[in-house]
């Protein structure tokens, strides 16, 4: 419990509406999407305006009140998760579209508006946000921005990183700064707007996004191919790039998946198939028809069993639907589902892939992998229970093997979920000991007292690496 | 002249031929291509790897030796001249373009390799690497990487930012830091990469660069319009734009550039055009085709007195040279052209224009504009002469109002060009006093001693700001 001055300030801030502390209010911000990571906070405030953030931080900062900043609470790294208790600071009520700037192709949003609505409001006007987190139904933007969210359309369009052109954010202090701005060229100082992005809310509170915007493409086509084995998906994903085709779209399933998938969603895919691709492809109606006849093409002589080219719109989302309801079919099957992230160059695909069903054989582990194979980002997702610790500790002991995996071969640990509390004890392996230090001397820079977001990023103590033998 | 054991553990680090300080030497080393500022360093050396990097940091950290890295030398604001004396670090021996991977469509590459033979290299195999500053010829991709290169694509692909996907960069101590790599999304931890890309060689000498590539466009078709006035031009490009269309280049010339360079290539421009676009697509056959007839179209309604589409790759060229030449054409007018790079966002490129002609007629000096309509990037550019102070001292009020009217209209004071020492005065009224504060912390947390590249990006003092009446 809060001492009552801090209740009184923050209520004063925030409206009586605007500050919460009851059991079941401390219960309900206690965890986000991550298993097994809960912790309770010591309040929830939500402020409404970036003064009502400011008077909050500055308060904080007198006081060394933990702030913890979150939007939906979607973060699969525990990055969400109060770990060191405190006050949650959730931004949902700042939540408004403030400008679409349709001459200058920029969107100007609050951090607290949804990132699904928002997309189709823009494609509403024949504009385009491409990022597409798996949460976007319900994650929202200044989430998006605080991890760098990826999804879907990674390979050919890039990450949120590539769409955020300036932000407004509080500094632990209570200051405000503005990065960016509509100028689509700006090397004004250090790049304080990507330092910002994909920092996980241990910098500074993000108030307002100024975000990118792209034309719509006029056109859109779906294929599914299906392969007798691993190598041969990588194989095809190798000769469509080889081709110099960047698809806007190139999904991956593996076996166990699919077998998965399909007993859920019907999706009409045979059970002994060895892997699955799901590629999309827009643009130029007559050059997605050109990419879509080459990409079928490279699929059979890589030695694809089944080719399926969308005809109509309706074809292609029930052929998407394999793919979108890998993670919902994985889910019923255990109590608990740790869906990892590691990520390696798209030329070490099938490598990877067999080196996680290796690892999840020698620790008796149900990991079924799906993911990104255009950007090599895999989310190898382990069947468990958190409630069986013998197991728990061996799906963590099979994740470091992943993760170190992954760094050997030249890939990271997050390609798009982040660091936060999960990943914290595994962030020297990517970046060295050097590396670290220059980035906690960059959090000391933002915020000295270290109360935003504890807990999250750095690790206490080092990991011993694992060495991984090849 | 540096004390004899400095300049023995230099030479010994790199190498007889690795260390020079003759009069001349230290002359060649004082100066790049910014107008009037000149100071001479103490010694220049040049390392040949990044051990000797390092053993060259490690020492000058030691000593106190401030170290001024820099490539070419092409920078237009003062960004790698030695103002406060010092070692000039020039990265040119360390030139090799290690890998190209077509898989994973990356190049790596060493800091001193020169852009434009590297993008004919990628080219040469069906890919591209978009970034195209005037300079390409002659700059090195380091220091591409270090000031954020922009240039004549950057409306469609981004600048150079947009392709860095990882470093390998020598902190001022001595220690190698590992940033990003091949796995397309990488979020584990702060994003190092970006913080160093446009960083300006204040914080860190970069060793190695990881390149993203993406596929040549299979075509590209090229178009000239005039018109009678800057506000058709910008009615057209606003016209591109609200037709969904994002042209790979969209240049703009004013009158006076157009005629001065009538004058210098005979590119067959009237006159007495109020404006010229010079307008390129490229991508499939097909969308090029049906793009460039829309944009002949928009052109035409928005009230352009001639539209060129070049028929042959040839033609294109040709008319491209308006373009290309305009700063060759300007510089032989009078003895200095102080060459500026104030942004705007796109949709107020008429009024800057406007207001440019303003203030010239105002301080009684002749500014021709030309620059990337399409990102708003426009380069106002004085003819002048350095040897009269009276008029350089116009030149400063000038440029001063400029950047104040830039930032004015939501723009910055630079949008590829850097900050360096010739625009620090300015920096303030871009990210403002927090966001100064901030930047001065970071640059702490790299280079605490301050031995890197000093004298740049921060103003000794604050400069009173300027207040603009629109």
């Amino acid at each position: 419990m809060l001492p009552e001055p801090i209740r009184r300030e923050l209520t004063t801030i925030a409206g009586p509406e605007g500050f919460l502390d009851s059991p079941a209010d401390l219960l309900a911000y206690s965890y986000d999407a991550t298993p097994v990571y809960q912790s309770a906070p010591d309040g929830v405030v939500f402020p409404r305006s970036t003064e009502e953030a400011q008077a909050i931080l500055r308060f904080a900062s007198r006081e060394g009140v933990k702030i913890i900043p979150r939007g939906s609470g979607t973060n699969l790294s525990a990055g969400s998760v109060p770990v060191e208790g405190g006050v949650v600071m959730v931004l949902t009520r700042m939540s408004r579209v403030r400008e679409i700037d349709t001459e200058n192709l920029t969107a100007t949003v609050e951090p607290g508006a949804i990132t699904g609505p928002f997309q189709a409001q823009v494609e509403a006007m024949g504009l385009f946000y491409p990022p597409d987190p798996g949460s976007v139904a319900v994650s929202t933007l200044g989430g998006n921005v605080a991890t760098c969210a990826g999804g879907l359309r990674g390979l050919k369009y890039g990450v949120t990183r590539d769409y955020v052109l300036g932000l407004e954010a509080v500094l632990p202090s209570g200051e405000v700064i503005r990065t960016g701005g509509k100028a689509m060229k700006d090397v004004a100082g250090y790049d304080l707007t990507r330092l910002l992005v994909g920092s996980e809310g241990t910098l500074a509170v993000i108030t307002e996004i100024l975000l990118k915007l792209v034309p719509k493409p006029a056109a859109k086509r779906t294929l599914l191919a299906l392969f007798p084995h691993v190598t041969d998906a990588a194989r095809a994903v190798s000769g469509i790039i080889a081709a110099r085709i960047v698809p806007a779209t190139l999904e991956f399933l593996d076996q166990a998946t699919a077998r998965v998938v399909e007993d859920y969603a019907h999706a009409g895919l045979p059970t002994d198939v060895g892997a699955v691709l799901l590629i999309e492809q827009d643009g130029a109606p007559a050059a997605v028809d050109a990419d879509i006849e080459e990409i079928a093409r490279v699929c059979r002589t890589s030695g694809a069993s089944d080719v399926r080219v969308a005809a109509t719109p309706e074809e292609a989302v029930g052929l998407m639907t394999a793919r979108r309801a890998a993670l919902a079919a994985l889910a019923r099957l255990r109590p608990t589902i740790v869906l990892e992230d590691a990520s390696v160059p798209r030329s070490r695909l099938a490598d990877m892939v067999q080196a996680i069903n290796t690892i999840a054989r020698k620790h008796r582990l149900q990991i079924c992998t799906f993911g990104h194979a255009g950007d090599g980002n895999l989310h190898p997702s382990c069947l468990t229970d958190a409630r069986d610790t013998e197991e728990m500790r061996r799906v963590e002991e099979a994740f470091a093997e992943i993760f170190a995996t992954a760094v050997a071969m030249g890939g990271t640990i997050t390609g798009e979920h982040g660091v936060g509390a999960a990943k914290a004890d595994y962030l020297e392996w990517k970046v060295g000991a050097a590396g670290i230090a220059v980035m906690k001397r960059l959090k000391s820079a933002f915020d000295p007292q270290g109360i935003l977001n504890p807990g999250k990023m750095f690790a206490r103590t080092s990991r011993p690496r694992i060495v991984v033998s090849r």
